[in-house]
């Protein structure tokens, strides 16, 4: 049991991460913490939270859990308002999609990297933001990477993994180094290459009419072109390296297939169309 | 009502017009006709069709409508078969998705484009392909593009016209060489771009971890990739000029972002979300 959860960043994670515990009865009280007091009375409003402040510092006093949800940009300001404010038995986790850069940060502001730190990204989420998207069920059957460092304690790791548990999620490990270029792969090249598409289609001059005969498979490949801009500034420049590793190499990718089709290289396309769907539909079956 | 149709190519989307068109009762008897013998014998099994032939020119024979939903690659050659069997009130369609290469087959087969040829494309579909994956209410609210040419029967285009509309879609027309270049920039480009996304992390060494690590943004992003390899050579080689187009203009957008990740231009990055997110939210609200 969580005695109180303090929640900075009250947004479509935090808040469906809230919900989830209060659902489940394995938090008393839940603290939210963020900027935007609409958000944070819509969150009140909703269950959600069961008060709020606007102070970090003042949000975690007395908590024994505190889940870090906002912008990877805050997170170094986060951690500096509430180091001199944690309970002595909170643990502290966040929810970045990138986790190199919330570690550094972490080491900037504490020294070193806290016991009581443990790094984490819940895999899930959707193209909406704010308390109002939150969801109880959002983390059911999604998983939620922790990744601990030499200096995390045994506890600390284990209290976070069981909250997320309790969520419904399914908890794995893994290198922090690694995970930012697994996710570099999957998640955030995906966005960038779908805000780059729309924003690219956008400029043109027909724009308007192009969009009004776009359909369900544009819809699906587009949709994560409608996600918070700030959190997703945030991401690139987090996790610089590794992104643009992989998206240097889909340029190179996407030479080819462009070399292919002024070719007019059917074999070449088909080759690389059933390789890409055997992948896909291997993995999405 | 509709005496005789015949679907060349007996896929998603012939085997769901035929399915429609029965469900209205809009239509007397459906021949189907394809190279699979599994296929047209599912379709026959399914209620799609009422009985089939392999030979195109059998297949047309006393047929008042008559639909090819082939790959475009195969369009040429099912004009050489049916020339000279067609009835003398043949209505002929299509539903590729590229249309210049439709009627510059259709020339060159005819000599000239034939009355009777109304060029159509339904914007609908899925990633899945064969009869089986057909659906009844596939149309239903979706839009079917008309690219009728100036040497088009008036009569023909409004039985084709009044064929889709009986399915459930909302027909518009547009000029070909348009049409084109609207669905390079809504439907071909981004399936290549999903296609080389999946190969490009396909190929890369720890590929199935990677995509043990994918979320739901991900599985829409690549949905398309499952698409039909054939079906989506034959649109990239039968709509080049117009693709290219876009993808060149897609790779200035993709070289601009990248910079901007380089020079951790958080400003510029956030613009452009945030210019794609408005845009997106616009269209797909």
């Amino acid at each position: 049991m969580i005695r109180r959860l303090a929640v900075i960043g009250v947004g479509l994670i935090g808040g469906s991460l809230a919900l989830a515990l209060k659902r489940a009865g394995a938090v008393q009280e839940v603290i939210g913490c963020g900027r935007g007091e609409a958000n944070l009375n819509k969150a009140v409003e909703l269950g959600i939270i069961d008060r709020y402040v606007t102070d970090p510092a003042q949000a975690v006093e007395g908590a024994d859990m505190v889940l870090l949800a906002v912008p990877l940009g805050g997170m170094r300001g986060v951690f500096e308002s509430i180091r001199d404010s944690l309970a002595p038995d909170a643990v502290v986790t966040d929810a970045g999609s990138a986790k190199t850069c919330v570690v550094e940060d972490a080491k900037a502001v504490f020294g070193q990297p806290p016991p009581f730190l443990v790094p984490g990204h819940p895999i899930a989420g959707t193209e909406k933001s704010g308390a109002s998207a939150a969801l109880a069920d959002l983390f059911v059957g999604r998983r939620v990477i922790l990744t601990p460092l030499p200096e995390t304690a045994a506890d600390a790791k284990a209290r976070v993994r069981r909250m997320w548990e309790t969520a419904g999620a399914v908890v794995e490990e893994m290198d922090v180094r690694h995970h930012d270029e697994v996710l570099a792969a999957t998640s955030h090249l995906p966005h960038v290459l779908a805000f780059a598409l729309v924003d690219a289609l956008g400029r043109m001059g027909d724009s308007e009419e192009i969009f009004h005969y776009a359909a369900g498979g544009f819809r699906d490949f587009t949709r994560i072109a409608s996600s918070d801009p700030i959190m997703w500034r945030d991401i690139c420049l987090a996790n610089r390296d590794a992104l643009l590793g992989v998206l240097r190499n889909y340029q190179s990718e996407l030479d080819a297939v462009a070399d292919a089709i002024a070719r007019a290289d059917g074999r070449e396309l088909q080759a690389l169309f059933q390789r890409a769907k055997s992948a896909r539909d291997r993995f999405c079956h």
